[in-house]
């Protein structure tokens, strides 16, 4: 898939920015008006060079001395990531995980609403998951024309990762967030994040496993040697 | 922090895996005895040879014109990704998403069971939650030691990781699931995965802010052009 950012802002800025919000939010609240990039670079470990490019990039620059203005690069962050207009998203699959992220309170606060979710079962459609409807699939068009929905949460089996998709976009959805560990094939114009906890998951048991299985590598290392 | 992978085997091989097992088990379910590569390689859209390389790493080779055991494949990965033997996990940060991780159900599947949720705010501890009780923070280091449990899920407020993180690696944690965006500073011998959702979903809005207001992109790339 094509590579789309905003104005040539990086992958990795993008992703560092919602980083920074907590910090930026807790020194709006002790009253500071301006908050310098030592300050942020400090409290996470980041190279203060790299944390004033990530702010600069999203169009806010800093006053020597002075360093950022607080509430200028929250609003900044908040318009460029669109947390100031809501996305509102259909989960497709209400099996376990669609099921999580659906009662998951956090998403508001990332401008990102789940309206309702989408399955095929007639045992799961009609249930209701944190004040959310399952639908039956087959109404997923009509809703998403209706009440133009952008983004998809796709949370089905591996195997219907794919028809799932189609379906989502034939509908006109606009971006598809991928928990499933299917690499989906489509339109370069659709926007495409996979969170693929399987793989993470898979990644962390078999070093694990391989950890406990030669213990020397603990010997060598203590485990509470800080 | 150090790589560490198991007898060579690459990290993007150890993601692929988990992917493989639904097919296999589907396979074993029809009562397939073998497999071929090209099966798998064309239902998952991967390179053939890559599926072969994935699979001869886990110490398990096809023979010619019969493909791979379907059994052996599945007791092999699961040994390897040590879903043969459920690793326990703690939770630290009985907040929404940590909430959510406790209640989804999939771990299990994939080798993980969680045993119980930790935090420091009085008014979640003693709370149950899908069964496992929300346990004051205090208790922590005692627990771990004496229920051995190696994995701790970390999804407390980012600014409050790096000091659960080293809490945890001090009773004794092997392997630290971090769900914070904190990049964590930890000794080489603890295992750490990070699954960001924020930046993930920081990604996707940011795009779909930048496509709906150019809105050309998808005179270019109709979203039903497939």
């Amino acid at each position: 898939m094509k590579e789309i950012t905003r104005e040539g802002v990086s992958y990795m800025t993008i992703r560092r920015l919602p980083q920074y919000m907590p910090l930026l939010r807790a020194a709006l609240d002790a009253g500071d008006h301006c908050v310098s990039s030592t300050k942020i670079s400090d409290f996470f470990g980041l190279d203060p060079v790299l944390v004033r490019k990530d702010l600069a990039s999203i169009g806010i620059t800093g006053q020597a001395r002075l360093g950022f203005p607080v509430r200028e690069l929250i609003g900044g962050i908040e318009r460029f990531l669109g947390w100031d207009n809501l996305s509102e998203a259909f989960v497709i699959g209400a099996g376990n995980l669609g099921r999580a992220l659906a009662g998951y309170g956090g998403f508001g606060q990332h401008g990102l609403k789940i309206v309702a979710l989408f399955d095929t079962d007639p045992e799961k459609v009609g249930k209701v998951i944190a004040g959310k409807r399952v639908t039956d699939m087959t109404k997923f068009a009509s809703l998403v024309e209706r009440l133009r929905v952008p983004i998809a949460i796709l949370t089905v089996p591996p195997e219907a990762a794919q028809d799932a998709a189609d379906a989502a976009i034939a509908a006109g959805i606009k971006a598809i967030w991928n928990f499933t560990p299917t690499k989906l094939t489509l339109p370069d114009a659709i926007i495409v994040e996979q969170v693929d906890l399987a793989a993470s998951l898979a990644v962390l048991s078999s070093r694990l496993v391989s950890a406990t299985r030669t213990p020397r590598q603990y010997e060598e290392q203590p485990v509470n040697d800080m």
